[in-house]
């Protein structure tokens, strides 16, 4: 038989959709498109029932590791030299249908798709969800995939307890999902995820498909400004220590200094006044800054440009400052021959692409400390996700899920 | 017997200490300086009673008008062609001893005084403690002289009901002070107040007393931007409508705007972030702007150059924007001859002083409607006040208090 090759095959789209449909009632969100399937939870047991099941029924050899990570294989040997798809079927409370579930469906309909065809790749191909990737319940976010790499043990993930002091390895046993595969398990060839955008940058230059080459990498810190309360009305300008003012002219500034850059993003999403009163001078306010840059060094840039300007403009506003770095990921760059890879199918089958970072860190960010990887993003509405108005087209599901069929039988002939 | 002169008549430094010390006990906070007496309180009762007592004990003429404002007079026509000191002894919530109380004692004093050296003054002298300066239980603020210049009806302020659900006219009852005399009454020749500044200015200047000109006028708002919310990571950002952003730069822009202007003060007391999440490009901020200044021309147009700044700003981001006017109050000018007569008295007394307009509205700035009057500011430690730290020098407050008693006797010459 004929290898696999431009548009004869394809996926079947009713089949995915109907299976992403089926899932997103599981956890439904009243009156809603969404789903509320957190980490551990019983809807998290039901949805990883359902796609088990389906993941059997194709005669698939599914294997559960030690925190919860599923894998099924067309091989015995399970991933092992297997080209891969995955991404995660949990969600954060109020979810959408498309975030992580799409790449885990789209990964089952590609294996079915070409067992339909009857074409026999040279590798085996695999499907994986990975644990608690929204780390909505119990923190961090991606600690299924991190645990898979290596980069968090087994002890620390069962015994991370959640909000509500439930422990992760209690709830994998009650769930049922404790399993027996070893983590870190075996490496397949390569891995794909394809994922909704998150954003809006597909939608907003009409393409199909990003070839994603890496994710941005993040640092967040916390800004606290002192300065001193006063009366609204009887402190002369030249006399006050207003934190607010100062906090206004640091954001105006750190944003001029950010859109000099080529890229990345800057966001000051938090903002906390003291005391918060019409008349009162602000004496303290503190601000959540979250940086992004596909760049180290550029990250590393802006980090040394924005402490300078706080610092300077804190001077100038008679305020102290302090800034505390609460988080820093590097960034992400993706395999060079998946990206490529993907970007070949993408344009074989004539879809509108891209090649573009991805702003939020995914499954696939983990799994590329050690396995080959590459993302590819499908547009969606408005850029929405994390929100049950999520919404990604058919078409260009379709479209997503077919450059994931082509681009995992390309890898397989590898 | 010769008319007051220079410095050969002077107040009683240790009896007005004595006596602001003695009404300070009176709600006194534990372990501060402060006191607690809201408006029409058991605590504000008793500071009234042990008032009007020193009143009565000096033979004066006390009259309690309809909203309990209370005027004691050397005449037994009460204020009619007096020349009047006064002030209010309600405090906020958590209060200090001056505020209020400085003007009301030194003007007691300052009878006893002339009293003490048999100085024959061509007219009556009074002094007045006014309702509910401080507004903190029942708004608005200055109530009670406002109500004596027929700015508010009797019966309005009667209905006012504070935020426990009571009513000034049954509270007024309850603590013994809805009195007879009618409501607006009797306009005496002149008024002056005697207060703490509120403000740095004088120490910064090292200067004794504040020649008071007038009051700011001030213009309050609130500005509410709406954005979109989304990814702080996936959403680029030229696509953004970022409403902190937005306000940041409408902020410092204003801020700009405003330090162009020779005199004024503006202030963002207020800020609330929605959904404030670090992760999640702010979709709404309101934030709360104070405008002062002390020509009615300088408002109008910072008002129209701040709108305008507003929209454009917004725009920019890709925001909406309302402003809604919250209040307005035009800038007060007291009177000339009242104005010159503090300065000659500070002037004749070799302090040092400065003509300055009050950052804060008082008493005086009703009073001021329809009787010739003027203000005399004293020093404040830091210019704090509205706080139990407040604090005033003996030698500040001596200063303060002579200067009150050279005016008054200079108007009763008038």
């Amino acid at each position: 038989m004929e290898p696999l090759r431009g548009p004869l095959v394809a996926i079947n789209g009713d089949r995915l959709l109907q299976r992403i449909d089926e899932l997103a009632q599981i956890g439904a969100i009243p009156d809603t498109n969404g789903s509320s399937r957190l980490a551990f939870t019983d809807a998290d047991r039901e949805g990883r029932d359902l796609v088990v099941t389906w993941m059997r029924d194709l005669g698939l050899h599914v294997t559960i590791d030690t925190v919860g990570n599923v894998i099924a294989s067309t091989s015995e040997n399970g991933a092992a030299d297997a080209v891969m798809a995955g991404s995660h079927i949990d969600t954060v409370g109020t979810g959408g249908r498309y975030d992580g579930n799409l790449g885990v469906l789209a990964g089952l309909e590609v294996i079915e798709a070409t067992f339909a065809a009857g074409i026999d790749l040279k590798r085996p191909l695999a499907v994986a969800f990975f644990s608690n990737e929204a780390g909505s319940r119990f923190p961090p976010d991606m600690m299924g995939s991190l645990a898979y790499v290596g980069g968090m043990s087994v002890e620390e993930v069962l015994n991370v307890e959640g909000a509500d002091g439930s422990r992760v390895g209690d709830e994998l046993d009650r769930i049922g999902y404790r399993g027996t595969a070893p983590c870190p398990g075996v490496t397949p060839h390569a891995f794909l995820e394809l994922h909704i955008e998150q954003g809006p940058v597909l939608e907003n230059e009409s393409l199909d498909i990003g070839v994603v080459t890496g994710a941005q990498g993040q640092m967040t810190m916390d800004v606290t400004l002192q300065g001193v309360a006063g009366h609204a009305g009887t402190v002369p300008m030249r006399l006050r220590a207003d934190a607010l003012a100062c906090a206004s002219e640091i954001i105006s500034q750190c944003r001029s200094i950010l859109l000099k850059k080529e890229d990345g993003v800057m966001t000051v999403g938090t903002m906390d006044v003291e005391p918060n009163s019409r008349s009162t001078i602000p004496s303290k306010v503190v601000f959540g800054m979250d940086i992004r840059n596909p760049h180290s060094e550029s990250l590393e840039q802006l980090k040394n440009q924005f402490t300078q300007a706080i610092s300077s403009i804190s001077q100038k506003h008679h305020c102290t400052n302090n800034v505390e770095i609460r988080s820093f990921k590097p960034p992400t760059e993706f395999d060079d021959s998946c990206i490529e890879v993907i970007e070949s199918a993408a344009k074989k089958l004539q879809y509108g692409y891209k090649r573009m970072p991805s702003g939020a860190f995914h499954d696939a960010c983990m799994v590329n400390e050690i396995i080959p990887t590459g993302m590819i993003f499908t547009p969606c509405l408005n850029g929405v996700s994390h929100h049950p108005s999520e919404y990604a087209s058919q078409e260009q599901l379709f479209k997503g899920a077919n450059t994931l069929l082509h681009s995992l039988s390309e890898l397989c002939r590898k």
